[in-house]
C-alpha cells in the first residue's frame, strides 16, 4: 500500500471529495481517508439545493463566496461527466419563499426590493406558474437562479473523477490523529496504519471538532440534526423549489419531492424519529396541501456540522501553515463545495486568494490559540 | 409445462398459500397460479396478529371458526418448520386493548367479565406490566392468548412446504377466466395459457370479485386500503400488542414495532400516502407517547378484501359443486388461514364439516343467484 | 369512478405508458389499467439502449422505424422535462461492438464498410477511447449514435406527464376481457369492475398473448428472460456501451454499469438465477476483465415480450377497426417507445401513415384469422 | 449528555454489545461507543454458524472455550428474548462437512473416530437426510449440535437488552484516544467529546489494531475480507448446513440460503466484487448443483478481525490492570460472543477464571511488551 502523498485528506463528505477533485487535476498526490464509505455523512442525507439566496440574507463576503460557487455549477456539471461519466442531475428551476401571513410577506417583499435577481409575486402570478402551491397564500418571493443537484451523484463525480485522476481514496478507515514531525510531514494516523504526507486537510464534517481540540484549537463544531422525506406523485406537480419557515419541498429529476428539514441540535443519531417525521408533515402542510395524496416513500436524517457563528472553516491552521480545516458548512455544503474545493486547492498551491475570504473563513476567527 | 391438475388455485396470498399446504399434504396434485409473486397482495402487508378475541366481539360460528384457526398455530409451527425450514416468528405475548375514557373503560370492562379469557387491569396494573404504554390510560382489556406471526413468513412456510410436498406454484401468470366444460372438468385461462383441472378454487383477495361474477354470482368485494409503519428503538420496551381505536402496535420478534393501520374504502392504489401516516400517528401517540423518539424504518400498504356483512365467502360455488371460493378475509386473513385451508381441503375430500361454518360462511348468503 | 373514456389502454408498461402520452396531448381522453404498479414489467428490467445500429441489421422498414423512434429522443428530452419535471437521463455516448475472434472482427467490418454511420476502429483506436476495454480484442465497431436512457425514469416520464394532461392511470387492476359491444363501444372488465370506451389498446407485453387469443387471433407472444446485474467502480471508466455476444456493458449517468442480459425462453419467473447471473459474468468478462474489481451491487430480471418473427405487433385488428394492439417488442421496447406510440396515436387519430410501417407491423401477418 | 461511566466499550459490534450485556446485568455502569451503527462491521456480514466442531480442529482450550460458548445459546435465547422482545434466530439444525474426493473423505472419517459428536455418513445416508446435497460426494460429517443464529438479531438482542438495563449506547461516535490518567481513570476520546470511566474494554473488531499500538503494544489486526451471497427457491430443501473447503451454504429460518465466504486478506472495502461472487458460486456448485436454479437475492461483504495466530485477544493489558481487549475473533465472533462477554465481565469483577483460558487468549502471547 503506498504510504506518502503530497497532500491527505480526513474525510470523504462532498467537501473532502471537491477537495480531492481540485488537487488531482492538478496533478498533487492525494489520499482520502474515510472512516465508512464516500458520502455517508451529512452529504448523503442533503436536499442538494444550491440556495444562495434562499439561504443567506446578507451581501457580505460570505454570500459573494457562496454565489461564486453556485456559478461553478454550470461548467462543472460537464467537466465532471466527462472525467467520470457521472450526471449530478443539476436542475435549475428557481425557487420560492411563500409567505402565509401578512408579516412574511412584507419582509419578502423587502428583499425583493433589495435584489435584482429576486421578485415578489402575488398569489395569483404564484398559482399560476405553481398551481399546487396552497392558493391562500398571501405569495411568493421568486428567485429564478437558485437550483439544485443530487448530493450522491455530486459526490460520486467528485471522487470518481478524482480517483480517475490519480487520487488516491481509502474507505473503512478512521483517522486517529494527525501529528506534526516538522512544518512540512505530517503523520496521519489511521486505523490502516500509519500514512505520511506534506500537508492535511481536515474535512471531516460533524466529526471534526475532535482534530480542531487534538490540533491546539478550541473551536467547537456542533452537530444539527436534519430529517427529512422523500414523496412521489403523478398528480402532483411542482416546477420550482417551495420554501417555508425552513422547510422545503425540492422537486427532484427523478420524479420525487425531497420535504426537509428538522433542526435538532447536539443530537448525534442518524435516524429519523416518528417526533421529526411528523413535525415535518406539520409544517409543510399549509404551504404544501397536496400533500396528504402523495405517497411516501422514506425518510432520512443527517448531521449538520454546525460552527458557533454558523460560518465554516476554511482555511489554514493559526501556526501549522500546511494544516487546512475545510468544515463546519452548516447547511449549505452542497452550495459551497466547489468554491471549498478551489479556495483550499489554491491556498495549497499558494496562489492569490481574495483576502475578504481568508478573514471571513479564518478558523481562529472566534477564539483564542491554546497557550 | 404440466396442463393438468386436480386442483387449480386462482391467487398466491395467505389463503391460496395455506389451501395448497393441505391439499398437497394429501397428495392431491395441485397448481397455485399468482399474476405477481407469491405474497405480494394484502398478506405481505399484514400487522399478523392473531386476534380472535381483538377483533371478533360475539360469540357466533365466526368466532369459533377463528379461535379453532388460532389453535392451529400452536402444531403448524413445528409444521411448516419441519416441511420448510421456515420459521413462522410465533410470538405468544398477548394484547392489551386500551381504554383512554371513561366510556372505553365501561365497554372493556363488560367484555372482560362476559369472557373467561380476557381479564381487566388497572391503570397501575397495565403499566407495571407494560412501562411504556401511557400512564393516563384508565386501564386495559388484557388477552392472553392473542399471539402473532410474519405474514411473509408464514405465506413461504406455506408455500414452499406446498411446493415441496408437490405442488406447482406459477407466479407472473394472471388467471383471465375459468370456464366449466363438465360439472369436474375446469379450463383455468391464464396469461400463460389453459390449465385443466377438475375443481378450482378462487383465492385471489381484494381482486376476486371480477370471478364471482364471471361465476355467475352478484356479490361483491371491495378494497379497504391499509397503512402501516414500523419503527424502531432500544430504549422503548413493549412486549404485548397494544390496540386502540383500531390502531395498535405490534412488537415484532426482530424488533420492530408495527404500527397499524388505516382504512380507506375503495382505494385501489397500494401504496401509503402522507396523510395516511400522518393519521397513524396522530391516533397512537396518546396510547404510546414514546413512539415520538422512536425511529421511522418504513411504511407500507395493503387492501383488505371485505364482503358486505365483513366476514368471508369459504364454500361451494351454490350451483357448480368443483368451484369454490376462499375470499373476503377481510382484517383477519391471516388469523383464518389455517382453518380456511382445512375447510377447503375437506369440502374437496368430501370429508363431514360443522354445518355451522357452511353456513356461516356460504357464498350465497347475502344474494340472490342470478338467473 | 369515471367509467366512460375514448381510449382504454391494457397494461402499464414504457409502450401503454408512451401511447398515453401521446394521446392525451390530443386531448383524448384515456384510461390506462395496470394490474401491477406502473413499470413493472420488462421495462424496469431493460438497460435502456436506444440501440437501432446496434441491434438491427439490415435496412428496413423495421430499421427505419427504429431510427425514427431514437430520433424522437432528442426532443422527448425536453418535451417531457417539461410536462412532468422528470429527466430521462439521456446519455448519447455510442456503442462499441467488440471482436475478439477474427471471424467477428470480419464480420463487423462488414457493417462498417455497408454504412456511414458506423466505423470500424483496430484495437489500439477502441484501447485509446476505452483504456479498460480488453486489450487482446481485434477492434470494434463504433456506433457513435447509439445511446441510452433510463428505462423507468422514461416510462415514470411519460406517465406523469400522460396524468398531467388528463389521462387516468388505475394501478393493480388486471383487465380479464375485452369484450366489443358495437364497432365503437367496447366493454373493459377488470378486477375492478366494468369500463366503457370507444377504442381499445393491448400492451400488456409479455402478457398479452391471451388477449390476442381472446380477441380471436391465433398469434402467440412468448417470454425470454433477461437477466442483468449492476455494478460500481471508482477505478473503472467506461464512455461508451460495449456489446459482444448478446451481452453488454451499459455505463449509466449514476456512475452504475449495468450488464446484461441472459435469454431463457418460456420461463415466466422475474427472479433473476444463481446460474444466470453466472453465466452472465462468465461471458463478460473476456471483453471487460476489469469487471472483477468492481463492486458488486444487484440482479434483476425481465420477461421480453417476443413474437414468431422477432418484431412488434403494432396495429389494428383485422376485423375490430377501433381494437389496437402493440406488443411483442421483444429486445427493443424502450428505443421503438416513441414511434410506437406514435403509430397508434396516428392510427386513432386517422392520421396518414407510412405503408412500410402498416405492413412491418401488421398483426395478422404471420397467420391465417381465426374462423 | 451523562460523562462519567464504570466502564466504557470502544466498538458496538457482536462482541461489545455481548460486553454491554453483561456488564448491564450485574448493575454495571456502561457506555458502549460505536462510530457507526450497531453492528454494522463484521457482525452485519456474518453468516451466524455456531460452528465448534467445524471450524475448530484440536481439543484445547479454545476449542473447550469455543464449546462453552456455544452451549450458552441454549439459555441466552430465551433470556435475551425476555430483556429486549427480540428472537435470535436460533436453530439447531447440525452440519455436514461434505467429501468431494477421497483424500477429503478419509481426513473426516478421521476426524469422525477422533470425537463422540461427529459422525461419518456414507453418501446415501446423507443424501437420505439432504437429498439436494450433490450425490456424488463420498460421504459427510455429520455435526449433529452445530447449529446457527441471526448475527444482526442477536447483536440486536444483546444490545437492547444492555440498553434496557441501563446501559448508554451511543452511535456515530467515533473512539479516537483513551489516556489512563491513574490506574482506575480513563479519558476516553472521542468525537463527541471526552468521557471517563474506570475500565475501558477495546472491541472495535478489525479497526482495533490502532489502540492495540496507541496502547503500547505491537500487535497486528488485519482485515480479512468475507464475501458471502443469499439465495432463495421453494424447490431446494436443506436441513442442516453444508460445508466444503472453507465455503458453506446455510439454511436459514427465514427461508434464505446464505452462502459464504471468501477470504481477501488485507482489504478494508467492505463491498463485494464480480469476482469475489464469481469464485464464490464456482466454489459451491460442486456440492450444491441446484444452487444454478436458486434465485439470487443479495450479496455483501465484512471484515474478519485476524491475528497472528487466528485466536483472539480476550483480556487484560499487560500493564494496565483497567484496559482490556476483546478483539481478533475471526472467523468465529459469533460463537465466541457469550463467552467472551462472560469472561470480560468475569475480569472486571475481579471472579475466579480458569487460567486456561487466561493463558490462551493472553494480548501478549505473541510480543514482546513495547519499552
Ligand atoms: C437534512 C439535510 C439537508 C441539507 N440540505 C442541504 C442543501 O439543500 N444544500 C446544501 O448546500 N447543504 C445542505 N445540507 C448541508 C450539507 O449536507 C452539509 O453542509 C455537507 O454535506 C457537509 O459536508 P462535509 O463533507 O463537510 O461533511 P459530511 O458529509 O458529514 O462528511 C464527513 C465525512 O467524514 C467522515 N469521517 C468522520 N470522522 C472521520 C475520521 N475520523 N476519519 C475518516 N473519516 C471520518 C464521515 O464518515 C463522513 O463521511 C443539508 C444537510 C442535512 C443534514
Ligand atoms: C394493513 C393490513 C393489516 C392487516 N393485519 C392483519 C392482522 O394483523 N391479522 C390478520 O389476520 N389479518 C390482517 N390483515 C388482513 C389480511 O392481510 C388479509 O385478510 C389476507 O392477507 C387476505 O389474504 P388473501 O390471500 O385472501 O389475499 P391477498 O394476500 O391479497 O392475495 C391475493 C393474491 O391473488 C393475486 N391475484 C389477484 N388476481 C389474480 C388473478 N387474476 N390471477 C392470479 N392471481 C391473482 C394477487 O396478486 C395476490 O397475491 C391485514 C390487512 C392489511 C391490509
Ligand atoms: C433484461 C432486459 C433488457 C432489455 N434491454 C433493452 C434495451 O436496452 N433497449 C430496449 O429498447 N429494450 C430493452 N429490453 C426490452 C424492453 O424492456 C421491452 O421490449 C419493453 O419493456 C416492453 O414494454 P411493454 O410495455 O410492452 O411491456 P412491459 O414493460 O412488460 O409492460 C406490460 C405491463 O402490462 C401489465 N399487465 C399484464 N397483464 C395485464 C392485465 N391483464 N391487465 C393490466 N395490466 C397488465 C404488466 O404488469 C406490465 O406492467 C430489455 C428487456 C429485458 C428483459
Ligand atoms: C463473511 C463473514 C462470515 C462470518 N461468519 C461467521 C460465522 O458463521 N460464525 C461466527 O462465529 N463468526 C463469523 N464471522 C466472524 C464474525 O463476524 C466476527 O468474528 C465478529 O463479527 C467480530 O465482531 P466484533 O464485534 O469484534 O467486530 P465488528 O462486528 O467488526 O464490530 C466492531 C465495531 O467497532 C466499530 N468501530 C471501529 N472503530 C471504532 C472507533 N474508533 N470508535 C468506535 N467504534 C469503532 C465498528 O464500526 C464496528 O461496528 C464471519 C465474518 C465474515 C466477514
Amino acid at each position: 500500500m503506498k504510504r506518502h502523498f503530497d497532500v491527505a485528506i480526513v474525510g470523504g463528505g462532498i467537501i473532502g471529495s471537491s477537495i480531492a477533485y481540485y488537487l488531482a487535476k492538478e496533478g498533487i498526490s492525494v489520499l482520502m481517508l474515510e472512516r465508512d464509505k464516500v458520502a455517508s455523512g451529512a452529504t448523503s442525507a442533503a436536499a442538494g439545493m444550491l440556495g444562495a439566496q434562499a439561504e443567506l440574507e446578507e451581501n457580505d463576503a460570505f454570500f459573494r463566496f457562496a454565489k461564486e460557487s453556485q456559478t461553478q455549477y454550470v461548467s462543472l456539471n460537464e467537466e465532471l461527466r466527462k472525467h467520470s461519466g457521472v450526471d449530478i442531475q443539476l436542475v435549475n428551476n428557481g425557487m420560492y419563499k411563500v409567505a402565509l401571513t401578512d408579516n412574511e410577506a412584507v419582509s419578502l417583499k423587502q428583499m425583493a426590493a433589495a435584489s435584482i435577481e429576486m421578485d415578489w409575486h402575488s398569489r395569483d402570478e404564484v398559482n399560476f406558474l405553481e398551481p399546487h402551491i396552497a392558493n391562500n397564500i398571501k405569495g411568493g418571493l421568486h428567485i429564478p437562479s437558485d437550483g439544485h443537484v443530487s448530493p450522491i451523484h455530486l459526490c460520486t463525480a467528485f471522487s470518481k473523477s478524482a480517483s480517475l485522476l490519480g487520487a488516491s481514496l481509502l474507505e473503512h478507515t478512521s483517522v486517529h490523529a494527525v501529528e506534526r514531525n516538522s512544518p512540512s510531514d505530517y503523520t496521519v494516523k489511521t486505523s490502516a496504519g500509519d500514512f505520511h504526507c506534506q500537508s492535511v486537510v481536515i474535512t471531516n464534517g460533524t466529526w471534526s471538532g475532535y482534530f480542531l481540540n487534538q490540533l491546539g484549537l478550541d473551536n467547537d463544531i456542533v452537530p444539527v440534526k436534519g430529517e427529512c422525506l422523500s414523496v412521489t406523485s403523478r398528480e402532483v406537480y411542482l416546477s420550482s423549489t417551495i420554501f417555508h419557515n425552513h422547510c422545503y419541498v425540492v422537486p427532484k429529476g427523478d420524479g420525487r419531492f425531497v420535504v426537509g428539514a428538522t433542526m435538532v441540535p447536539d443530537d448525534w443519531s442518524m435516524q429519523p424519529t416518528v417526533g421529526g417525521i411528523h413535525s415535518l408533515i406539520e409544517k409543510i402542510r399549509p404551504v404544501f396541501p397536496k400533500i396528504d395524496s402523495c405517497n411516501f416513500q422514506e425518510s432520512w436524517a443527517g448531521l449538520r456540522p454546525q460552527t458557533r457563528d454558523g460560518r465554516p472553516y476554511i482555511g489554514r491552521h493559526p501556526s501549522d501553515e500546511n494544516l487546512y480545516f475545510a468544515t463546519g458548512h452548516y447547511r449549505n455544503g452542497i452550495l459551497l463545495a466547489p468554491q471549498t474545493g478551489i479556495l483550499i486547492r489554491d491556498l495549497i498551491m499558494k496562489k492569490r486568494i481574495k483576502s475578504e475570504y481568508i478573514e471571513a473563513f479564518r478558523v481562529d476567527r472566534l477564539l483564542e490559540v491554546k497557550a
